[in-house]
């Protein structure tokens, strides 16, 4: 959808003439109440849930969770996926025209914020003619945007629901997007953000950048229980028992006494091939990253996490910026998860309690870290499904 | 000091005609038995202690451990530090001319593993005409090596302290340690390796790799406490302060209500410029570091951390892999240590006490994270002197 209208920004500039890619699933009843928004984290977008036409399975991202007869159920709900201002699947972006200077933004594009999304998304509704959500939902940054949407739109939404998210981001978080921004902009491909006109893409810090965010999202546990520290399987059995290839280490010959070398098994003893299969893993995810990811929506985006703290300016009283929010809250959080731990979500739970809201909370046990949002637990669906449930009886009730 | 003779390391290569840098504090005693052996991490050197002529202040690593009458005492103790082979503080490393070739080894120094440090800190304690270590002593990767002297010479120590140590790197560790040398090795000015020759110094990959380095050195808590969400302090007035620099965000014109978007105080909006302290912290880090440290170094170094696993050829049996050792322990971990919790100290603990080793064990709670090991904590300190005063009785009843 087009939109001609200037959007004034959070940071003082402004962007008109943009487009915003978006996806509805199910039919938006009579009274135009069952109105879902799905917001988006990091590397999604609009397509949140089923089959595009020639493809076997689905690439929706939240496909396992939205749909006919899932936890949020497309034959009762209307879901609208969005693609947010800045991303790089649709709606306009870095990599898009300028239309006040007839060229590519690139680095040019105004830096976003999650409450500039969030009114570029009411603006979408606006056009839809919705009037109040019956529930906003997102995950991680998502959840960010759900939870600006209580503030910014109080009497827009009906519930919020808030998945492995927080009221903003830690120093330690803000410190992994750094170091994952700086591989990009240093890139000496990156080209101060106008690559697209020298025909090259900043691969290595794309690559560099991914790799620490996938880290960041699994759990110790996770990781250690998918690749511990096993080698790149095959291969190294091959290497083993190649010719040339030492076997067995030796012991030195200055020394004073017996010292057996244990067997040295299949290391290559190399510090750039891949020895370790977490590392074949993580350099593939780096790889794939590179090839479709744009890296200036890669720096927006992690600004728009940065810069998020609806407390900031109530001198960090969550409770007191919570205030505005008056529908009622789902929270969920993941044991595991280190990015957006548990705790982080209490703290908004806490805050909303402050303000007598009504909230529901769920602490899963699941072993994925940040991954958790996007993957299938079976008390994780349950817990959404009834809370769903809950809001058709709601509508019911009302019509 | 030289070594002509060649020293077989555990990948099948050889290495020979190599120097190590070593520095001694205090008195080896008449019967030779109150030598201690310090062995360094990642970035150290065998500078442990003590101020050069011009300086200060010690630039010693553990100087805050090591000296006359403090924790290990060089009044009573002969202490020595030793640079690993590998390093780019004096002994034989990558910048240096391999014999073999006449031409600077670069990528093509051979991959050292924890074992082969300890054999190359074997005969240099041979050509220091010490046969028995009163200790071995080391943090982190030096903790590594200490605890592997106890297995490849076990009848050369009598005391291991293995401080904020594991018994091997998770995957999440590798992970890490391979992301640095992923943005080290595609930095287009590490040339393969051989960038000396070329004038020039990868530092773009050394600036992220240790700013990778230092998140996972700190604790999330630590790092709250020092940064938080703070702006760049001084910076951030004068920002806000400035004319043309937007105060404050401003409404959608486009919304249906009353949307006030919060004061925004004195984020600059930018992907690049410096915005929380904590970038400020991690860039000066990271542009330190490059400066002085070598690019092939800090590959060899963090492989010799992920290669290190003696359980490994024991089926990752640690306690049957630690059976070989007889000498009496200390471990020491910190609470706040996530890159080498707890938890894996403990293991060495178990492991050790399935031998029905002499094992003592002290779980120091500090907010410091991995770093605690090198700072200042009182009873971090008493726990380490307390032990060596054990030690000093133990040789004053021997002698």
């Amino acid at each position: 959808m087009h939109f001609a209208a200037v959007l004034p920004l959070q940071s003082g500039a402004q962007i008109r003439d943009y487009c915003l890619s978006f996806e509805t699933y199910g039919t938006l009843n009579a009274d135009r109440s069952n109105a879902v928004l799905i917001c988006h984290a990091l590397n999604a977008s609009h397509h949140v849930a089923g089959v595009y036409p020639g493809q076997d399975r689905s690439e929706g991202w939240w496909d396992n969770m939205i749909g006919p007869g899932k936890s949020l159920d497309t034959d009762k709900f209307f879901v609208i996926g969005v693609n947010n201002l800045g991303s790089c699947f649709g709606s306009t972006g870095p990599m898009h025209t300028n239309p006040d200077t007839g060229r590519v933004y690139g680095a040019d594009f105004p830096v976003i914020t999650v409450e500039d999304w969030v009114n570029a998304q009411a603006r979408l509704l606006d056009a839809l003619g919705i009037e109040t959500l019956a529930a906003v939902m997102g995950g991680s940054l998502g959840g960010m945007q759900a939870l600006s949407w209580t503030l910014q739109y109080p009497q827009r939404v009906r519930h919020a629901v808030v998945v492995a998210s927080a009221p903003n981001l830690t120093a330690e978080n803000i410190a992994f997007n750094e170091v994952a921004r700086r591989a990009i902009v240093t890139d000496p491909d990156f080209h101060g953000g106008h690559f697209y006109a020298q025909g090259v893409i900043p691969k290595r810090g794309l690559r560099i950048a991914r790799m620490i965010g996938h880290i960041t999202y699994l759990s110790d546990d996770v990781m250690n229980e998918k690749f511990g520290r096993q080698l790149r399987s095959a291969l190294s059995k091959e290497a083993a028992a190649a010719p040339g290839r030492p076997k067995q280490g030796t012991a030195p010959s200055g020394g004073r006494e017996d010292t057996p070398v244990p067997s040295v098994g299949a290391y290559l003893y190399s510090t750039q091939e891949v020895e370790f299969q977490i590392e074949s893993y993580l350099r593939y995810q780096g790889d794939k990253f590179a090839d479709y990811f744009d890296a200036n929506t890669y720096l927006l985006i992690t600004r728009a996490l940065d810069y998020f703290d609806p407390a900031r300016t109530y001198g960090g009283d969550l409770s007191h910026a919570l205030a505005r929010a008056s529908c009622k809250f789902l929270l969920v959080s993941f044991t595991t998860d280190w990015r957006f731990a548990p705790k982080r979500s209490r703290e908004i739970v806490k805050a909303l309690l402050d303000n007598r809201r009504d909230v529901s909370y769920a602490e899963i046990d699941a072993p994925h870290g940040h991954d958790a949002f996007l993957l299938d637990d079976a008390r994780y669906m349950a817990v959404v499904r009834s809370y769903f449930d809950g809001i058709g009886k709601e509508l019911r009730a009302a019509s």
